[in-house]
């Protein structure tokens, strides 16, 4: 935890820094509508300034202008479970119904059970096997096929919406304001790759390519036509998490963010790696501590003892609201 | 062979298309200028203009817009020798003071004899032990910083330039043409992915991130300051050869290529993968047949016996030139 807290501190020391010398009035048409007013918009308008206004000694070129972004939990909700693996839960039916054998095998006994407090507990090692059995062994269309399907139709069961549309407001709106500014967005998640980019484009306004994720393997073949497709293999490539996301993102971005934005510690080495740079940097975490609007989950252990680092935790999480897809 | 010779035709038929339909003249200004005007020129303009003509049946929006290229003998040089391997030969010294206890052993023992009829003999295995000791083992900045440093200096013995210098200047036309028509040009190179990162946005006006190489995996960890870093392993996450391009491309990109160019069997699945998507696609290979202004070494056992295929290849090689940066 003591890095966390490290890092959290930087980020207040670089919060002061705009509160003193970002003395400039906002844009007419403001970037960030739904986010208060307060030391952590200030934060992110200045750091767009800095790094984009030409002659300013923290000018950053357009091509290095890389801003990263934690999916669940900061784009859009993880709670009560992650979205992906509500997906995996939901195609056990048709893998059993294909290889009937399984039903009295486990885990997928206690997932077709139905039992929501026995699959809740399941442990990882049977998780491992859900996901193996439902994100791999088929081919890539077959899998973005899949996905595509249950995700126009299914819906979380509290806010009875699809679950591409429970992204954060706020968060669309800083991902659009960076990109307004010349920053490519780029996804950097634990979750599954080929999952996400099925809907990045759509739900977030990121195209695949800019997607980083945990990755497994695939297997160049032919079917009896002749015809080459690629299967998705049980073989991961990319654990997208903790040191994972900076080795994820040399290995598929190849420059050190400007910008990331995390929400838990699975996201601590992805900010350390960020402000470890030179020149302006811009970290930040969602916290959530909105049981009406959203969940509260927040882990005050992870921050500073500092009045003012609280103090501006506090200012951003205030302005976390779930929402539907901005009008981007 | 057979998959290559299958391909070949396919290429073939859709050059016959592109004669029979392709009907209208070149633009004014001509995109290709050091191309002999014929039937691969010819493919190329059409299929640019069957993809970005509003309204055609054959039009792809710009974010689908993605053209690869393999590099080694596509892009720059090959011959004598991989310029990544001519780098990591020229390290062994620097590698060998750093541990003496190195100079009497095998391989690095040969390749400090500087015989290069022995050097030329190393078997694999003794090649990938050399590949080990310079290419990994360092933090991601000082390997940029060692094989910048290399690319600034060393100069091919035959043409006495930068290795950089030695593009090739018909090639570097068709990326500036695709990009002028809106497609994000890729390296999808079996050389390492790190190296070519170094240099590609110079050379070729290709960004980092824009590149898929043979990569290995990086660790995180912190210096005694406290400050992470990444270190380079001798772990290899993807051999970005034959079927691993495929794998590659989906890896770092997740779309299917719409055009790819290549020059060896090393290329032939990214070719297939490429020509077995739907709607218009341009599968083109660089053949090398000319001893005085390059190197000849083709191989016209991969060509198929049609005639008016044969045609088409000659008249693509005709037009490769060794040239030196283009003036994008």
């Amino acid at each position: 935890m003591k890095s966390v807290r490290t890092w959290w501190r930087s980020r207040h020391l670089a919060l002061g820094a705009a509160l003193v010398f970002g003395a400039q009035p906002l844009a007419q048409t403001d970037p960030l509508p739904s986010w208060n007013d307060g030391s952590a918009k200030k934060a992110i308008v200045e750091f767009v300034r800095a790094t984009t206004t030409q002659g300013r000694p923290t000018f950053v070129p357009a091509v290095e202008r890389v801003a990263t972004f934690d999916q669940d939990g900061t784009l859009w909700v993880e709670h009560p479970m992650y979205s992906q693996l509500m997906y995996c839960l939901a195609r056990v039916p048709g893998i059993v119904k294909a290889k009937p054998e399984l039903v009295n095998v486990e885990p997928f006994k206690t997932v077709m059970s139905g039992n929501r407090e026995a699959i809740a507990k399941l442990p990882m090692p049977d998780l491992e096997k859900i996901l193996a059995a439902t994100l791999t062994g088929m081919s890539v269309e077959t899998f973005n096929t899949e996905v595509k399907t249950w995700l126009a139709e299914a819906k979380d069961s509290r806010w009875k919406r699809l679950y591409t549309e429970l992204t954060y407001l706020p968060m669309q709106e800083v991902m659009n304001y960076l990109r307004a500014s010349g920053y490519r967005t780029y996804i950097v998640t634990g979750g599954g790759q080929d999952f996400v980019r099925t809907y990045s484009e759509k739900a977030y306004g990121i195209p695949p390519e800019q997607v980083v994720g945990s990755a497994g393997g695939v297997k160049y073949a032919f079917d009896k036509n002749g015809k080459p497709f690629l299967t998705k293999e049980p073989k991961l490539l990319l654990n997208d998490n903790d040191a994972g996301k900076p080795e994820g993102i040399h290995l598929m971005i190849g420059r050190r963010p400007r910008a990331a934005f995390g929400n838990s510690t699975g996201d601590q080495q992805m900010l350390e790696y960020t402000g470890a740079g030179d020149g302006a940097r811009l970290m930040m975490l969602v916290l959530h501590d909105d049981a009406t609007r959203e969940y509260a989950y927040g882990q005050p252990t992870v921050c500073p003892t500092a009045r003012s680092a609280r103090s501006a935790k506090r200012s951003t999480t205030k302005r976390r609201r779930r929402a539907g897809r901005s009008s981007a």
